[in-house]
């Protein structure tokens, strides 16, 4: 439970860094920064516990959570050269981060009693809506039209958990699992450039 | 009470349908058509209930609505040519699917004791809002602001139906008239390049 | 609270006239228009109080706002050009509207029980949200990251409220000194063309 949570903490520290970040070469101030860092960070899981009526929301109800947020945008204000140019780190990041969210999510719909396919549908939006909002915001096509191995890799993840849940695999072999498959279709499909295929 | 279930079926389908299609012709996978399919369906009818706080969602609470978006999506991903070449059935259908949602909508509203001013606002927003959310995350300028005589129609389907609701005539018969409403608007002015007035 | 009530009923009139006037200059109908104004007038409360799971909604629960949101919308079709002509006027309006619903969303938030750092973000987010989602809608980039010091005007002032309550200063004097925090470094920042630094 609590490397759960620290885990958490830290994803949405590193969402808050991404989200800052994404915007630095486009017209915008510290503040416009800072607040698509936000959005970024807690759009998936907010989005999710609307949909559950699950209130209060994660960062409503921890303060923490909003702790790690202004630290992630404070740290991409003070250093967004260095951490520009970590990228492939961030990537790895990224990629650590909507996998283990989207097994959050998983949990959580399921914890409150939700069906498997909702459970799934869940799983991906805590990982990836955040980044859709902070993209509709700021008028640019949102990486799950672009990137298209990006929420179907934690589509997929989700899945995996919940074939694996529904035959009494142990949680932390489930955990491990999944989240591995998250990440393992994401590296892949960006080193081989891989992607599905088009309607038509 | 089955024939709404039905239609409502039947309507959920359709949006799924035209909503995978709509980005189609635009740089987008099959899981980005799936996931705008998916996002057509539901929007409306979620929006709705969040801002009702009418809980759990029709979609969440029921899974049937959420297999009948998947063969939607299934449909338009096997048959693209197909359905797209039924352009002018998809337009009867998605008439129906905005003239019945309409109604449907403002039923659910005076059913959880809300004003007719709300459950008119609240008919619209079930028919068209799901098009609205597609268009603004694939960062097209929402049908609503283009067709002009599309939500208003919707708007005065809403109104009819409140007004004969009113006078107690029977509903079977005003969902029939409502209907109509709806759809003849939305056909003469197609049919005829009607539009509203602009500003100014 | 009369006057509360009055100025916020108010507050709401000119963001819907805000918003109606907002797409006059594009290719939108009478319907775009009035569905512009009306989700720049609800839109930040209605995001606040899903968010703090309050129910009902202001605008339906009290059917007051309803009106005054049409009345706005009727005046923007009525009297576009004079209107627009009231530009400056608009600008006070506006930077008022935005100075009160801060003060509001704070108190809010606080009488719900929230902490000081969630109040603060709620504020913000009554003030500027309606806008965004506006914006967002009609594919404009949001005014939040164009015109720098809006959103972080109005943080600035739900800190200065949340600072002076929490050394018991009298609540009307806590009004008039945050609302003037606000309305202050908006004009400033326009008048002197001041911004926020960017990142980098």
């Amino acid at each position: 439970m609590d490397l759960q949570y620290g885990l958490e903490l830290i994803g949405t520290f590193v969402f808050a860094i991404s989200g800052a970040l994404a915007i630095r070469e486009r017209e915008h101030d510290m503040f416009g920064a800072g607040f698509t860092g936000f959005i970024t960070a807690i759009g998936g899981g907010t989005l999710r516990d609307i949909l559950l009526d699950s209130y209060p929301l994660v960062w409503i109800g921890d303060v923490r959570f909003l702790y790690a947020i202004l630290v992630g945008i404070l740290a991409a204000f003070i250093f967004p050269r260095f951490l520009s140019k970590l990228r492939k780190t961030f990537f790895l990041f990224d990629t650590l981060g909507i996998a283990f969210f989207t097994v959050l999510g998983v949990e959580k719909a399921l914890s409150l009693g939700m069906r498997p396919e909702i459970a799934a549908i869940m799983g991906m939006f805590s990982a990836v809506m955040g980044g859709v909002i902070r993209d509709t915001l700021t008028n640019e096509i949102p990486i799950l039209f672009r990137k298209e191995v990006y929420a179907s890799a934690c589509l997929a993840g989700a899945i995996v958990y919940l074939i694996l849940n529904y035959f009494e695999v142990p949680r932390d072999i489930n955990l491990l699992i999944s989240i591995s498959v998250i990440i393992a279709i994401r590296m892949l499909s960006v080193k081989y450039k891989l992607s599905l295929p088009r309607l038509d």
